[in-house]
This record gives C-alpha cells, sequence and structure tokens, in this order.
C-alpha cells in the first residue's frame, strides 16, 4: 500500500514562466526516458519479483519515489504555463501573447486538452507507452534495463538543463540529475552484489553452456564486404567478460543455404500464378502461360 | 550501403511444423526484445555516431548482422505454418485441422493478414514499435541500451527454447543464443575499453559534477513508512562506483512544500466554481454559492 | 511525496492457480478500464489542479489508493501463473503442461517477457496507453470522466468476478467492486456539489451561453431517412436537464451547401489532371487532353 | 445503411486562412476529445446495443449526425490551409511564405501527407487511435462515456474559439459548442429516465450487492500519512447517493500482509542467484556465494 | 451531410454462433484490412478533395457504402458470440461453457470491454490506427492505395470465408468479396480515366521530369554479392511502363562515400570520450587517457 | 544474409544546415510514406515468399537498397542540425541560436532523445509503426501496395524538394525521386508480368467467381439521397476491367432489414433495465418499473 504527504520532495520554481520549456519537460514525464516509465518499470518488477525479497523492497522503495519525481515535473510543466497566462494578462492591448504561446512553440494540447497542465506524453505529444516497462523477471537483465533508463534519463535532464536559464528550472534539474546519478549507481550495484561480470554474464546465467553453439560466443562477425576493415577493440581479441572464452575476429560468412518455403496453401489466397509454381505459373517471358486463369 | 546473398545466416530447419510456436517466434520479430529492434537501433546508433569512428563500424557491422537474424526466424515463422497445411493435407476426412490452427493457439493474422507467413509484430500481434529503438547519442548510455536489448533477448530465447521440442528449431535457438552471449559481451566491452565504472559513470560523464545536488547524489532514500525496514547492500554503505562519493542510507523525507498553482485562466474554461476559487466557489458546506451561476 | 508500507491493502490469495485468468486480469491492469489508468488519471488531475485545494487533495488521496490495486492485481497475476509451474512440477512424466499453458489461452508474454508476471498490458497484450489519462483542468468533465472510468472498471470486476471459481479471487474482486462503488460515488457527489445538473451544464459552464448557436442547442437532430421513425424520450420533450431551455425533435436536414475547395497547389504536386481542374484536365469522355501531360 | 447529400450541416467559411489554427482543429478531428471518437463510440454503442430498441436507434442516429461533423472540421482544415497558398502567391517575390508555414506552427504532415487537407490524427500528429471508442455493453456505463465525451468535446471546442479570430471559424464553432451542448444533456437524460443516481448506480446495478464487500462501499479512504488532513465534503458524509448507505472517512490502513512469491520457474530463466533465494544465493555480505556459479 | 435508415445493406445471419469466428471477425472491422480502414479513408479523400468534382462525389459515395459494411459486420459479431450464451444457458449443469469461449480462442474483451459486442481492433486486439487512413491529395496515388485496400480486403474476407461453414456467415461473406471485386475496379477504373500508366506515372506526374536524375529511373539495381544472380524480367528490360524510357539491370555500387559526421556539441552531452574524438579521447590500446576524466 | 561497405548509396551533402528541415526529413525516415516501411516491407515479402523465387529474389534485392536509403537519409538529418551546433558556435555572446532551434521548429526529441540526430520517428514524433508493413502472401495485392508505397513515397520526396533551397539536400532528393520512379515501374511491371487486370483482377484471382454474389460485382451503388445526382464515368458503365462483366449504375437500397440481438446475457453485466427488455424494463413515460430495482 501507498501513502501520500502531499509536499514536493524537492521545491519546485519558476521564476519566468517559459511555455515551450513546459513541452520539452514532457519527455521527463512520459517520454521513454522519463518518469512514468520508470516509476512504473520498478512498480512492475517489484511486484513480480521472485528470488532475494530484498530486491523486491527496494525496487518498491525507489519506484515510489519515482512518483514524487512525475509530480515534481508535472508541477513545473504546470508552472511554466501559468508563464502565458500572466503574459495575456499584462498584454490586454496587443495582438493576443497566449494564442501566440499555444499557435508557436508550446504543446498546443497542454491548452486544448488540459487546460495549462502536464499531460502523460513525450515532448512530441505522443502519449506514454506502457511497452517500455520492462520486467524481465531476470534480475541481471532488470538492473542493466534500469540502469539504462537512468543513464538516458540523466542524459535527457542534462540536455533541459541547457534549454532553461530560469534559476527555479535549473535548481529543480540539479536535484533529479543527482537523483539519476544515484539510481544508475544503485542498480549497477546489484550486478556487483551477484559477482559482477563474471557473477551475471551471459544473462541469463542459468542456461547451460554447453546447449549454446559456443563455437560462435566469443566472436565478432565483420559481414564487411571486400574492401571494407573490420574495427578491433576489447571485443575482438582477448578474454571474455564472463572469463570463460576469448574474443576472436572473423569475416560473416552464411552457415545456412537459400531457404526454400513451400508453395501457398489453397486457402491462403494467393495469386493463381504463385500456387502453379516457378515452373508451371510463368512461361520464359515472364508472363502467364494460358492455364493460370480458370 | 548494403548487399546480400540470399543465404542464411544459420540453417533454420523445422521437422514437425507447429502453428502455435510461429506465433512464439514473433516475440523475437517483432518483440520490444526482438530482431527488429536491435537491428534498427544499431544502425540507428550507426547511422548518428559522432566520436571515435570505430564505434560507428562496429555498430553498423552488428546492425548488418542482426537483419540476418530477422530473415532466419522469419523463415523459422513460414515453416512452422507449413505444419497448419501438411496436417490439413493428412487430415482431409477429419474436421478442418488448420481451421482448428488459426481458431486456436496461432496468432490468426499470420493466416489473415499475411497467409502463413511472418509478421512485424510480436507474439500478440502488437505491432512493432519504433519508439523502442534507442540512440541516445551518449556511447556509453547507449552501450547499456544495448546491453539490455542483448539480456533481454537472450533469456526470450532461451524461454523460447524450452517452448519447442524440434530438433531444427533448438538448433537455431542455440546459434542465436550464442550470438546473443557475444553481444553481450561486446556492449560491454565498450564500457571496459571507456574505462568502466570510473570512467563511465555518472552516465553523461560531461556534465559538471559540481552542478548537481551532491548531497544526495550517492544516498539511498527509504520511503517506507514507520515500521518499514529499508533493504541494505552495496548500494547503501561504502565507495560510490564511480568512485567519487560514499553510499548512504537516509529516511525520505520531502525537501518541498505543497504546491499550489494559480487558478484557471478564464479561456481555458475551467467551471465557473474552480475559477471563483476556494474562498469564494464554495460555501462552507460544499455547495457552489448563488454567485458562482451566471 | 509518496511512501509505502509493502502490505497488500487488501488479502490475495489464489487456491488454484489459473494462467488463462491471469491473462484476464491484465484487462484490470493495463486495460483502458484498468488501474493504471485510474491511478495516473486522478493523479495527474491532481497535480495539475487549480481553483478549490480540496479536490486536488482527494484526488491525490485516491490516486494514492489506486496504486495499491495495481499491486494486488499484479500480485494476483503472479500468484494464478505459479499453477503453471506446480502443474508443470505434478506432471513431470507427461508432456510438459507449462508448455500447454503457453502456448494455449495464457498471455505468451507473461512468460516470453515477464518469466510469469504481470504486464503493464491489457488482456489482448496490448501496452497501456497513455492518452487515455483525462485531466482537462475543468473539474466537471473530469468528475464525469472519473465515474465513467469506474463504471466501466466495475462493470469489468464484474465481469472477471464470472469467470472464476477460485474463494480467493472472488474475495479479492469482491473488495475492489466494493471501492469501485464507493468511487463511482465519489466523483458524482462533487457533480452534487457543484450544484448537479444546473451547477455544472453545460460543461463548460463558464463559456457564455450567447455565444452558442441556441437555437439548437435543445434540439434532437433525426436524421432518419424518410419512413424511419425517430426514437422519443427525456431528450426529446420537456425541459432541458441544466433549465434553461425545452428539448425539442427536429428532422435533420443541412444549413450548409456543398463544400468547394480551390485547386491543388502546384508545390502540393497533385496529378496535372487535378491540377487542371474539371474543366481542363478530363474531356467529356473522362480522359485526360493531350495537354495535360508535360 | 447510410446515405449522404454531399452539403454541409452547417456553414463552413474562412475569412482569412490560418495554417496553424488548421492544426489546432486536427484535435476536434482525430484527438480523445475529437469527433472521429464520437462518432465511431456512437455507433458501435449502437450496432451492439441489446434491451430497449429506443436507444440502438438514438445512438444511431446521433452517431450519423457526427459524420456530418466530422465532414464540416475536415472541410475547415481544407480551407484554412489554402491560406498558405493565397499568401504564397502573394508573395512571389519574397523568401517562400508557405515554406514558413509549413515549417512553422502548422502540422507538417497536413501539406506532407496530405497535400493541404485534414488528417485522421490530432492536434500533435498522433493518429486516431481506437481503443478510445468505449461501448461497454453497459447502458449506464455507456452514457456516462458520452456525456463526458461530450463535455470534454465542448470544452476544446471553447478553447478553439479563443484562438480565433475568424468570423467563419467562430461562427462554426458556436454552432458545434451548441451540439454539444445539446448531446451533453441527452445522454444524462438516458440516466434520468433510467432512475437517476438511484436508478443506475451502482454500474452495474445487476450485480448482488450482498457480493461486495460492502463494509468499504462508502468509505473514503485517507492515505495521507501522520500530520496530513484529508479533504471532506458530500462524498465523507451523508447518505450515499444510490441511496443505500452511509459515505465515511477513515484512515488507510493495510487489510493483507506482504505478499510473497515462489522462487522463479527453472525454465523462466532468472538468474541463477535468484533461483537459490535469498538464503542460498546471497551470503551475509550481499555478495554471491561461491556455488551460485555454475 | 448523412442519413441512415436504421437496415442492413445485406441480410447478416448467423446458424451456429461461433465465439472464436467472432474474433477472427474483428479483422475486417478494425484491422488493416478492415473496413473502418477504407470507410475513413475514402471520405477522408472526399474532404480533401481538390480537382475535379466527380471524385470527391464518387469517394463519398463509396465512403458511406463502407460504414453499412462497419454495420453489418459488427451484427456479424454481436451474433456470433451469442452462441456463447446459448451454449451456456443449454449446460446449466456441466462446467461454463462461455467460461470455456472467453478462456479459449475468443477475444477475452468482446465479453470483458464490450459484453458480447464488436470492438474496433483487429483479429488480435490491437486498436484500430488512423495512420491507415492514406489520402495524399495525389489522385493516382490514392487510386492505388484504394485499390491495395481492397485487395488485401477481399484477400482477408476469402480467407475468412474458409475459416467458417455456417451458411448466414458464407452469404455475407459471399457479398462483401462481390462489393471488393467492385471496388478494386473502380479505382483502378480512375486511373484509367487519367490515361492509365502513360497518363499518370511516375506518380506525382507533375513533378518535371529533368529535376531527377534520370539516369537510375529505369534502373534495377542488383545488390547481391558477388555469386548471387540477379533475377530477371519485365522490370529489367523493354521500355518502361510510363514509355518515357528503358528499364536497364545494373550491379548495385556506391555513388557516395563514407559519411563523416562533426563531433557532439558539448550541450548534447556525449560521453568525454566522444566528444575528444578518436586521437584524443582513447589511446591505442582502446583505453581512455588521463585527461578524458575531469 | 547481409553484408555492408560503410559508403553511401548517394553523395549526401549539406551546404546550409536547417534543423526545421531535419524534422521534415523524419517523415521520409519513420512516416508512413517513409524508407524504414519500403525497406521491412519488401524484406517481409521476400522473407515470406511463395511461388515463383525470382520475385523472393527481386523483393529481397530492392529491400536490401531501400536500408541505404535510410542510412541516407538518417545522415542528411544529422548534417542538418549540425547547424544548429555552428550557429550556437558563431553566436557566443547573443541569446543561445540553438536553445532557439530546438524551442523553434525543430523536433525537439532529435536534441532530447538523440543528441543531434534521427529518430525512427516521423515529422510529428510519432514513433515507427510495424503495422504499416503490408506483406499478404499474394502477389498482385503486394505490388500494388508496393506502387502505394513509391507512389506516396515519390510525392513525399517532390514536397520536401519544395522546402529547401540547399543544393545539397536537393540532389540527393533527386536521385531519391528518381528511385521511386525506378520502384514504382517495377512493382507494376509484375503485374504486367502476371497479365495485366485481366490477368490479376480480381484480387485473389484463385477465389472461385461463382462463390461470391455475381449480381452486385460490377455495380455501383449510389447512396445519395433524392436529389443528389450520382458521379458518372468509366466505372459505371462499359466493360469491367477483369473482362468479365460491364460495369453498371444502381440507386443504395438495403437487402436487409433492422437486425436485432438478444438481449444481454446476466453475467455480462448490463444494467438491469436493459435485461428486462423494452416491454418491461421501461413503463411508457420512461421511467423503470418499480421491479427493475433489486
Amino acid at each position: 500500500m501507498f501513502y501520500y504527504d502531499g509536499k514536493l520532495q524537492y521545491p519546485v520554481r519558476v521564476e519566468t514562466p517559459d511555455p515551450r520549456f513546459a513541452r520539452m519537460l514532457q519527455q521527463a514525464i512520459g517520454g521513454v526516458e522519463g518518469e512514468i516509465r520508470v516509476c512504473l518499470q520498478y512498480l512492475f518488477q517489484s511486484f513480480g519479483a521472485r528470488g532475494p525479497a530484498k530486491y523486491k523492497d527496494m525496487l518498491l522503495a525507489t519506484g515510489t519515489e519515482e512518483i514524487a519525481h512525475i509530480e515534481m515535473l508535472a508541477t513545473a510543466v504546470a508552472l511554466n504555463l501559468e508563464g502565458a497566462g500572466s503574459a495575456a494578462q499584462e498584454a490586454a492591448a496587443k495582438a493576443n501573447p497566449m494564442v501566440e504561446a499555444v499557435m508557436g512553440g508550446m504543446d498546443p494540447r497542454q491548452f486544448l486538452s488540459a487546460g495549462m497542465a502536464a499531460l502523460a506524453s513525450d515532448a512530441n505529444g505522443v502519449p506514454f507507452d506502457g511497452s517500455h516497462i520492462y520486467a524481465s523477471g531476470n534480475l541481471a537483465a532488470d538492473m542493466y534495463a534500469n540502469a539504462t533508463a537512468e543513464a538516458t534519463g540523466r542524459v535527457l535532464a542534462c540536455r533541459l538543463f541547457e534549454l532553461t536559464d530560469d534559476p527555479g528550472m535549473k535548481d529543480m534539474l540539479r536535484f533529479l540529475i543527482a537523483r539519476d546519478t544515484m539510481h544508475q549507481q544503485q542498480w549497477l550495484a546489484v550486478i556487483e552484489e551477484l559477482g559482477g561480470h563474471q557473477g551475471v554474464l551471459p544473462i541469463p546465467n542459468s542456461f547451460p553452456l554447453e546447449e549454446e553453439v559456443r563455437d560462435v560466443s566469443y566472436v565478432y562477425f565483420a559481414p564487411g564486404i571486400e574492401g571494407t576493415t573490420p574495427p578491433q577493440g576489447r571485443f575482438t581479441e582477448g578474454p571474455s567478460l564472463d572469463g570463460l572464452g576469448q574474443f576472436e575476429l572473423r569475416p560473416a560468412q552464411p552457415f545456412g543455404q537459400k531457404p526454400v518455403l513451400a508453395p501457398p496453401l489453397p486457402m491462403a489466397y494467393a495469386e493463381t500464378q504463385q500456387m502453379l509454381g516457378t515452373a508451371g505459373g510463368l512461361t520464359d517471358d515472364g508472363l502467364p502461360t494460358s492455364e493460370t486463369q480458370g
């Protein structure tokens, strides 16, 4: 169960409201790098957690913190949109400045659909999409998914930091950026607890290695045509990160042949010419033979 | 530019076609853990790569390999669906077994929309969704995104391995699982090249640390109410993974106050009662005062 | 800010796990009538609330309760999926029963993507879609949206009640159904506080009535062709619900004429024949004239 | 069956075309509050209507009217986009003004994809999404859904009214706003016909009340932590709207305990450490024990 | 404006209701080959039509006919779902057969969300998606889009014909298949009116041919690597269909060089190592130099 | 299997970077008329091709060419976004011009999510949607789908040509427009190989004609109400294109009657009033009778 106190985790102030920045903030709310996603991702990982209880608890805790981040950002959007309002009041005689804002760079749906408030969408107005809530049931895969979410989330917050000069907004972002720093480490720390690369790789580490085609498990295949030079690095030579093999570089070559599928089933209603097949349906000049038409 | 040879990277055989397994394979084609996603993700990361050229090349190479994996899996789907057909032919006298297959556990659109072939969708028929193509422009964030994709992809392949007894399908999956092993390592090897945790964290490592609220950069906040016990681990004490701080555990408490938004703008057409505000719009008994209706 | 205690709001028990019912429960988690939607809808309405503070608080409170409903249902899904597991263990010698479950009626992604846990999707595996989070900024519109969500939500819960014989599942649903009863009333009670139909209609009540074409504000237009009989009822005669007019029945007839658009712009690259227009581009026999090809 | 006359239900005139307003109008066509949605919602409710025939007819009639509203708005979009064209013609010598329009605030796909016409999308270019077509089979739930759609639809139309000074556009919106007034009343009038709150609540009213946990059917749960003050109102005391109980205020407290899930199934391929569980997989210091690696 | 008579365009009868076939029919309602799509596609093409008025009228007429097809199919779904009900009534003593139907092959949302009626979704429950409504503003492009829609639509209807033995359903499909026959011809007849291949190709025919790189306008590029044999046919030799060139076969070769992008902007927050570039950020051994960390 | 050489198929140069044009180019990458779509459409048609092998090869070849078009366009986006950067560097003292670009007409996610690179989305930021990958298994239907894709694709490219004055961008588009010319012809040439209209129509040509309701197979139904004049043309008289009938014009009239559905099932939880039906549930005055409430 969950509880609230109605206060913000960190102060949200806007000195000079900016409706266009309100649009940008949407990416941090409903975007693929945003807070709805991490919030629900951690909560779903917790709700479905099997195995050591402490990770279920930790995911629940951090998922709960993230709800407060949605709250902060939604509040920031609403406050930035008040700029349109106050501008409108000051400029009664001029052409309508809020109309300009709505017509210009702001998200029109923040006005049209929400009456000057945040949406559950990204900076382009694309609605939040639940398919980004990764909760695979494999702890290591999920921790890398979470670290990724916090890495792209912190990159996003840093970019937003560049798009505003408002002291209040910069202060809020400084806090969120710091929390992303922590959360990146938090998820990678679980990988360390599980033994690091050698403890978790290959993910899942519970699949019997002898079942996979070990001959290609550490091979970098280079599918460049003749004349290209394959890149080299830590991934083309030396011991593999799981300590169980050696990296190797090989040109890409097919192990298989050209695939051949059966002719179409009658009940699938291909064209008659397809069903009669290569030999029958087409004459040498590429035109259908007379018997292909019924 | 790209080229093809028409051969499969690895043989794809189906001994006992199974239309229901053809549905399951869709997850590895068009699902969020699937091959269309990793293919386009690596290609888009390559196309937009800025900085060291070798990563642009490497991403291009592996993205190109992944097209061949889509090809293998789409071929596997088509071959498994031939089961419906051959079953149908053998069972002429009985009630239509292919109808049973279509009506039963298979993806009906593999028949209805594709005439017994693969779709660009997942195991529930949800179309491939391009928002999963992560290409952030930050190399470390992208490498973790890629490692995640290969981790969830290998977990998926292992689970598919459990759902089939067909020797051909198992053999194909053994190859794909091995390639996922390699690709997990490949992306994490780039992190190692960049210096590991201390080289890349916090991501982005180009944001000046002094700009973030360092007081909370390594703090695990515990938002459990009184009576709950916070989990402890590598993430609550000891040096941070970036080597720049110490983990710490603190109960979650608000730094901010209750947010207050301005009243609705007239042009946003809230209800009149909202615009008159708490003091005016509602009497003590919670009913609107007479002047709220115009 | 938000807090948790890790306990369930109401006990969730499953006596006879049923993977197919786990699929059905997904509708109540990630479906359009589900708990993620109401949770985020109430929270976003609260975060963006302008006007009387008590509604901001109330929405925050009930939004917080709904997180616990997601938690209960996600737990119920996970427990129902353990059925597949225990069945599998008991039936070691037989053909794999869990394979049957995955291949049969259950959501394959609960296994393939989540390892036997809940997804943020509906009963057909369609991901949760944030566009269903209605928060219009108009209190009355939002209250009707919320009452609708709880009405369809309670209908859904009642239908789920019919699909299970498990005493634990029935008990959980009895609780959720009761909470939906309350929440329907809660949102409609706000309408009553605002003065009922006469207090809130037409929504928004802040738009000057004289601006609308009052001649058609209470007219039921009947667009049936000759020979059809229009339905009659409370909506075709008597006083309107807002007390400001009289319902009336009229056959539907156009006030406007046939619309005529300008010819295509050259830079929009229509076909040449379209740009030359009716008189020029087509001769009487319907073929393009010779000058239409350049 | 359906018929047409090719005329507009109400005149659509544009005196000063405005490509940016053409973008805004898209919300009323393909947005969640738009006309495609209400049109298809009423038609699907009619097509699937069971019970009194008059509602099937009424829904069919009003759904048919709404097709004409799509027609009006699509025409309005096309006429507003002619502004870009006429501007372009007048300004032959200057830098291309239509390029400015396309590059500026208009929806670029109205040019790129439609050649200066309307799309089946919202004001952000998000395609119309059929999941918003609510047709639950429960008449009361559907009537509230319809009233909600008309309430948010009228709010949208009023907001659009503020974004244009064009007399033709204002006139068209005055008509549509009036029709939304009627349609709000129409759907709520059905609720009145069914007996109002006491006749329809709780929805569905066909579920036996004794099956729900009546103890919590009229309780407002307050999940604020200590120190918060719960809001009070019509929903915390007095008779319930269905006349069957009394509202009540209680602090939120868990009835359940902490949920515990079974360990991961082997075939779901969690990490080995998860499968060994808390006691086995992790030593006291949080590192995996030696036997967790195989 | 539009009108209705409440009758079906063609009789819809179901002798033996089949809930699983009700799911299949969804593809013809809300699928990409379905009737909602063609209905709205023709209507939007009509609403935005510029140029000869007769095509605006024709599109309006056929779009209006298609609404009646949605009506027929939605009715067919509802009637097929009554099978679940009558089965349930007859089998009072047995385990619940409707539960079996819902749990088995039918679309669970037809029960859970619609109470035994049609949804605006496809056979996998994916909601109708407005992005499939093609209305390009170019008449020839739109006619091919329409012919495609009717071609895939007729293929779909033929496949559905194979999945049912019900005489009523077969009869309804025979009618719809015949209408698709007509509509394929109708749209291609417009191409003929415009002069056939030579009249409309290349689409758009209004773009000055001398502006395109004519050297490659009729060349089939063969990107097979050495050892592959390119396919030959009508598209590799002989006169082009527009009568303006000769088909030709050439091996694919790059005209361009390897693309080089500028280094990342500081404000885009790549990793420091990326910004320092190949020469500076990475030493020969692939590890970052000491100065890359700040 | 696939290979690469890292070079562009045609040179991509940008003389004057324009972030707003970078947004427009997204339509040609991830839009419904874009290159990801045609690339995957041709590849999936090839992977699932049944019947004459030469079409499987041809589809594979052209699908492979299209990957290079994605590469060109993604490179073009990245180069156009460097404009924002160089502008920013030159204008250090002024207000931030890149902020203006991001806040103005460019796609904000090209900066926020991709760090100045292309996304797999359209010009409105809507992610690529795999449901547009048509691969029906019927060769003629697929060829028309492909011709449509190339027709709308070339229209799009021509419109983009109008939105830029950059010589490099115009040159790239001239090449892409020429390739679209070829590809339109290529797919229509297959139709010619199959015998043209008489060879392929009606699609599928394998369905027995006698099964369809031939009476309406060549009839243009005119559903205009009295007073409307139906359009006439090649589609209302003369021989049908398949040579098997005569076009004909008839007013639209229903063959069927008003549909009647069974009352709601108890377990579907309609309102009680619906279940009691017209005669029982509603009294003459439209209010429920007393026995409808239990």
